[in-house]
């Protein structure tokens, strides 16, 4: 009933709502209001199935024809509003917008060790670029990783590219930003997880036991995972290079999200052959 | 002694080159020039020490007294140019200008059989983000997989940001364009190597034995690989999920920079672990 209406309304976003929408392009605007953006339509489907409160869902008449259940699902408090293809181009950040646009209330929860009961966790030392850190997001999401730690100087988990590359899974990894030398110190003297921090140095991935309880710690893409932390985690494990070929020098270091990818998936190999006897 | 004059004469780019650096973004201008650009220390060593024919090198002083013997290395008919920042930033494609930027000549051979003596070998069906063509040529360069094929429609191979992803591992990847029907269709008739296409209804990866004489194909971003092409693959996989955890649904898909590093991670196990006996 809500959306019928909405459908035959259609009014105009009003200048306050477009400046609101694009200013959260900017972290200052994200950490002021507490919003964040969702663009397309899978990305605002899983956003609008999740438990995050939602404030805006901006949305061409087709896309609402098509997610009529989904929109009816929301709270009375959230805007509703049918737009043209026009005025989603006003708001949207994509070079083609996409159906839908939403925003949504920032989950910010503070760390702490009783939200890490099971593992495994991934921590993040100031990985910088937005498409590799929703890249993490997406395969920790795919492997059974469900939580993601970040350090400060990490970049913002809100930023709009990192949803948008997240794919969805931005809105089922609980995330957490902390310093990942007390992380570490604090499991010294605690549970004692073991900590996999992957490096160019270290012991060969397929040579090791990936527990579930366990840190999976990724550096910086210039400077890889610093020094204090380096030397905190126990187990320092590298992705063997394939075979040399052609007597060709290969490349000297693997793309951070992709290092990410090759070690989550060798954890899930091991659990899942550990479960299946 | 060539450097030493650049140095101490140091001319400024003339407006006509400028005009030609910056069209080289465009695929219309790198296809009409035949030349592409390169950006950055790491990136721009890895070119100049392979055998790319260069046409011109822009550098910051700092960086040409710590790479003189590179510089050296140049044949004559290589423009080699010291500039300024602000010179290097007015031909820069990136945020922050690094030291050094090169344009060079494009290596376009025509695909032929005889090229793949050996494998593995990835083929590439219509991958649109350059970000994602890049992270794919430096994994293949890491795990030992020297050529790669990519079918029309896949973004340009000299697009700079497919340049820059690949991190110096395009100038070692060999690459070709070529129609991959018509390529699996004629490897059927030939060599008979087997097509391994990761697709999400597949075998589970780890159950596959993944020869070096074969072929790794990969989708595109939205609509994965298309449906010619997965009837012509004899070998169906699929990368394992994760255990199922909370009962929460996870992600429906994989990155395909990321299913393509599983993937290659998986055959250069099994081929260290055959070489090892």
């Amino acid at each position: 009933m809500q959306i019928t209406q909405k459908l035959s309304g259609s009014p105009m976003i009003s200048k306050n709502s477009i400046g609101l929408i694009r200013s959260l392009e900017q972290k200052k605007a994200r950490d002021k209001y507490g919003l964040f953006l969702a663009e397309g339509d899978k990305i605002c489907s899983d956003l609008l199935t999740s438990d995050i409160p939602v404030k805006a869902v901006y949305f061409t008449r087709q896309w609402a024809l098509e997610n009529e259940s989904l929109l009816n699902k929301q709270p009375g408090s959230a805007e509703l509003m049918e737009v043209s293809e026009t005025e989603l181009g006003k708001i949207s950040l994509l070079t083609t917008p996409n159906k839908v646009l939403a925003m949504a209330y920032q989950q910010k929860s503070a760390f702490s060790w009783d939200m890490l009961k099971t593992g495994p966790v991934v921590l993040i030392d100031q990985v910088q670029d937005p498409g590799n850190l929703g890249t993490i997001i997406r395969t920790a999401d795919w492997f059974g990783f469900h939580t993601i730690v970040a350090a400060p100087g990490t970049v913002d988990f809100y930023n709009p590219k990192v949803i948008q590359s997240a794919m969805g899974s931005a809105f089922r990894v609980m995330h957490f930003k902390y310093d990942l030398e007390t992380l570490l110190r604090e499991n010294l003297e605690k549970d004692r997880w073991p900590v996999y921090a992957t490096t160019l140095g270290g012991e060969n991935l397929y040579s090791q036991r990936l527990e579930k309880k366990g840190f999976y710690l990724f550096g910086n893409e210039a400077n890889g995972i610093s020094q204090v932390l380096q030397t905190l985690a126990g187990s320092h494990i590298v992705i063997p290079q394939g075979p040399v070929q052609n007597g060709k020098q290969p490349a000297d270091s693997l793309n951070v999200a992709v290092a990410a990818a090759v070690v989550m998936a060798e954890f899930a190999r091991q659990e899942i052959a550990q479960l299946n006897g």
